[in-house]
């Protein structure tokens, strides 16, 4: 345990007087763990080369991984006169989302480009019109896109007589590049990932035309995934926000990233994300839809959705989530809830229910989304509009209703061969959470679960990365595949960089808790790594095997600050008296081993056994 | 879901470069966000009046509560030339443990003196010499202590005949002033308090010494409880310091506080605190004891530990954290570990029973301790000296064969009807959790167990408040009575008056989620105000009624900072037409409620049937 020190003032309770050197310390110290200094310096992108062939070709992949190089162990002598002795520490190697290096105004390099033609079954062909209107009402009137990308630009292009899903090719037995490359990544067997793809118990988001994505997959046999959520809005946000936001989460850990844009320049904004983006990008089409529509609910038509839909499929969005399972007759179901409709798209399509007495558009012509689909490999993550945004609205008709809906649509979707995702809750009590997700994989046959925390409690908002992070550890051990981030501006506000920072560290340990639980293969090897290092003093390794090493240096140094008490043989918080970890140390030096101290207590025994006979075999000596 | 906008920077994933502007608007956020102006605004303690008798007296007992004002709930019209109707929202009401308003240096009213008095069980005496070796060398070297108390002073008092333990009066079918206050405060029935005590499934910590504190209790069927530590340490933090820090922890909700100090002026810090104190305090006498043999562990002597015991005794300290469960024959089992022994009380007694070949004393003199710590009514809380530090450490003989021995304590300390709870882990993984709090209860008989988090990985430094609070939940929800809070700074240094605010807090939500997961009565009360207060636009009910309202309000702020914001119906991420709650608010005025609604459809649907079978009653019309 650790007790504190205090950055002082009155002990009134009442008024604070932080004198303003405290403040000025706190604001550096605050700042630093903000940044990426320490983690830029100690988490290095690698990469190491597979050879992989099949009938479309031969190639090199080029499998990234981060490296953190580790000092070495010191261990000291236990026998008098023996020398100290020292072992190298191997680098330690970690999953790597950040993507090379690159100028933001060309692009990323279209890493998949030639796996994708060497197919022979896609076509290039003149893409839809770009429209200004695509950027909304703001850039017409000036005639203009805000900032029009000026890099790489490709004729999109799409699948020609058969799907072109990884989906299909697992299902046919082909092993693509791209699922070798994810096999690398994830340290499996390429046929896992074949046979979990052709089941449908896992997804690989790849768009034909985001070649520039390295390829992953989200599914329960694998590593848990995180997603970051961003995008402008009406009132705030550049574009060059949103790529810096995209970058930075990418640098933290986010597997996969989401462009919600609302506001202005929709369009471009997610060209400049996808043409930078090394993780597969989801959008929320409805909200581009609605924008089209003067944000009037009830003038979308299907025409116009199945518009913007192509208009991001030639783009290259890898997911992109669809609200269909918002019946009519469900709509009631949230009447008398106490948070109503809580998805922003849920709310859309149940209005327009409502209002037109209609089955959605999505719902009615979901066949014909999974033939725009399959021509790009466009993986559905079923919405769950009617999610509930409450505990008091948890696990109630309309939430399951809405579920074995999308369980309905997941099976047609698997008939054209098109991926799917499951979206989840919400808010949801602690002890309902694994249900959530068995009912999840009952339903939908194992299709991968994509939630959303959930939040254990409503009553913490300024902390739903907490919340959250409960739910989401939970509901990761039990099987959901990928879990999207809350960051602490839920509820309140729009998170800025360092909410998506936090937001991503904590999801980060949500996935890495779940894959110990499930006793993923490997997944204590970095809490191995960093304990040792621990226990060994060796500072500087600890911080950088952390997951924000920057935070963890930060607050090490807002106790102590100077560069020899990272050499320290005692910790921080303890002094050297009092460190447990300095005096367990000091016993193995002075006593041994197991085997020896325990040789040492035997030999004890036999001493205290003589003695105890002299005495006269008395069991209880008196005390007093 | 949400999406974030930025403070900004160059998109370069490089460099950032925030400018001086933001940085300043971030620090006013974060200084905003760690204050308690709003709370201390919103967050009223009142009491009401209970009367209470039995054979002793009669009591009129006043029972704190926080109340949170609330303002109106304002419905629209449904139908045309309606009126829009107001419904006033009670006042919410939640446990508080901030205690009386005060004075600090006079210290708190003795609530129970005359609780305790009346029972005519105790006397006052001559207590132990005042030694100012108890406040260390430096105070010897003086001459003098730091800054001795100058408040009420009283003499000691200590039990007579019979142990004066809540347990003991349990036992005998007393029903005390304690446990009916105890009833109130958790809405329950004062026989489940004296039952669950009787048993030593719940204690309260409640020295005769101490009567400020404010009667609570631990237990499986109450509230969940956490603890935050504070205390000095060799280089750092004053007592006024220590003292705001109490009364800070206690504001944000701490159920009980430990006072960990290993440094100078431990005496007259503790006494500082105990006066001061409306929770109970816990200890761990041993770290006092070292101070006194200049911190070599193996002079260590039951002689000077007993008399440190009684010092701390007489002061009034509630609950003492006692290592006796390190058997010499279980040091070797933690010697190949990676991480050794990281309990500090465990690392000094595993020293001295290697040093002395013999058990220690605090376990061979286990029985003496029950026969002091009955004539004050001090609870057990038995330290898992042998917990492990890291993952690889979890679960292994060490951790068990202590653990067994601390059942074998339990039932020796319940012989004399002394109170007992058991301190836990520590690193497990996940999985791993809830067989911790089940082998806990089976061997220990149900007596309460006490959890530092656990963490459920090691990889997070600089998080560990949030790696913890996973576990902390997980634990929580399958009966550990109390959990121990974790701070940012675990690991890495000596948490500040913020990180004790995180920690709290972070807590809060841990045992709020354990609480609502165990179907705790009126545990969802809380969710479902501030729910309905989000529903309906209620910004400010919202702010307040969250654990922590000067975050919530500073994020919102962060945002939207004008004031009609806080007016506005729509959240402040979405903006007011992409806002899932206005549209569903919109819902409810066009459409009506449930049963408005599905009339609505119904009718509806007659009149798409009569379109149906125009059209010639084909199911399936071509969609192009």
């Amino acid at each position: 345990m650790s007790e504190p020190s205090s950055s002082a003032s009155a002990a009134s309770g009442k008024a604070s007087t932080t004198s303003v050197d405290d403040n000025a310390k706190q604001h550096r110290v605050d700042d630093a763990s903000r940044s990426s200094k320490q983690r830029d310096r100690s988490h290095i992108r690698t990469t190491h080369s597979v050879a992989f062939s099949n009938d479309s070709g031969t190639y090199g992949l080029e499998i990234p991984s981060t490296s953190i190089s580790l000092s070495d162990t010191v261990t000291p002598a236990f026998l008098p006169g023996e020398a100290s002795s020292t072992t190298p520490n191997a680098p330690f190697e970690d999953y790597n989302t950040e993507g090379p290096e690159h100028d933001v105004l060309k692009g990323l390099p279209a890493l998949r480009a030639e796996w994708i033609t060497d197919r022979k079954d896609t076509v290039s062909y003149q893409g839809r019109r770009r429209d200004l209107e695509d950027d909304g009402k703001a850039a017409v009137r000036r005639g203009e896109a805000s900032k029009e990308w000026q890099g790489e630009r490709r004729d999109p292009r799409r699948g020609k007589e058969h799907p072109v899903t990884q989906m299909w090719y697992a299902r046919q037995g082909v092993i693509t590049p791209e699922m070798k490359f994810v096999a690398e990544r994830e340290h499996c067997d390429v046929e896992l990932v074949r046979t979990e793809l052709a089941a449908g118990r896992a997804v690989m988001p790849l768009n034909i035309n985001h070649p520039e994505a390295e390829p992953m997959i989200i599914g329960e046999k694998f590593l848990v995934k995180i997603n970051a959520n961003m995008g402008n809005s009406a009132v705030t946000s550049s574009i060059d926000e949103e790529v810096e936001k995209l970058t930075w989460a990418c640098k933290w850990g986010a597997d996969t990233v989401m462009d919600l844009s609302t506001g202005n320049d929709i369009h471009t904004t997610r060209e400049w994300i996808l043409r930078n983006s090394p993780v597969p990008i989801g959008t929320v089409p409805i909200y581009q839809a609605l924008e089209k529509v003067d944000e009037d609910a009830t003038r979308l038509t299907w025409e116009l959705f199945r518009d913007t839909v192509i208009e991001q499929c030639e783009q290259g969005v890898d997911y992109m989530t669809i609200h269909a399972g918002v019946l009519l007759r469900y709509v009631p179901l949230t009447a008398n809830r106490v948070t109503g409709i809580v998805s922003r798209g849920g709310s859309i399509m149940a209005q327009w229910c409502l209002a037109h007495h209609q089955e959605s558009f999505i719902y009615t012509h979901f066949e014909e989304l999974c033939e725009i689909f399959k021509q790009y490999d466009v993986c559905f993550s079923l919405g769950d509009g009617l999610r509930p945004g409450s505990l008091a609205d948890a696990n109630d008709q309309a939430q399951f209703a809405e579920l074995m809906t999308l369980a309905e649509l997941t099976q047609k979707a698997w008939n054209h061969d098109v991926q799917v995702m499951i979206e989840g809750p919400g808010h949801i009590p602690f002890d309902t959470v694994r249900m959530n997700i068995e009912i999840e994989k009952a339903l939908c046959k194992g299709a991968p679960f994509y939630t959303l925390g959930p939040l254990t409690t409503d009553c913490a908002p300024g902390y739903d990365h907490i919340t959250s992070a409960i739910g989401a550890t939970e509901i990761a051990r039990y099987g959901t595949a990928m879990l999207c981030y809350v960051t602490p501006k839920e509820h309140l506000g729009l998170p800025n960089k360092d909410d998506v920072k936090t937001g991503v560290i904590t999801y980060k340990i949500a996935a890495h808790a779940a894959d110990i639980a499930k006793h993923h293969q490997g997944a204590q090897d970095r809490d191995l790594a960093i304990s040792k290092a621990r226990f060994e003093f060796r500072w500087m390794d600890q911080f950088n095997l952390s997951y924000d090493p920057d935070t963890a240096i930060a607050f090490h140094d807002d106790t102590l600050p100077a560069e020899p008490a990272k050499m320290a043989h005692f910790c921080s918080m303890c002094g050297p008296k009092f460190c447990s970890m300095a005096i367990s140390q000091n016993i193995r030096s002075e006593y041994g081993d197991a085997e020896q101290q325990e040789e040492f207590i035997r030999n004890g025994m036999e001493d205290m056994s003589r003695a105890f006979h002299k005495t006269g075999d008395q069991l209880y000596v008196p005390q007093h």
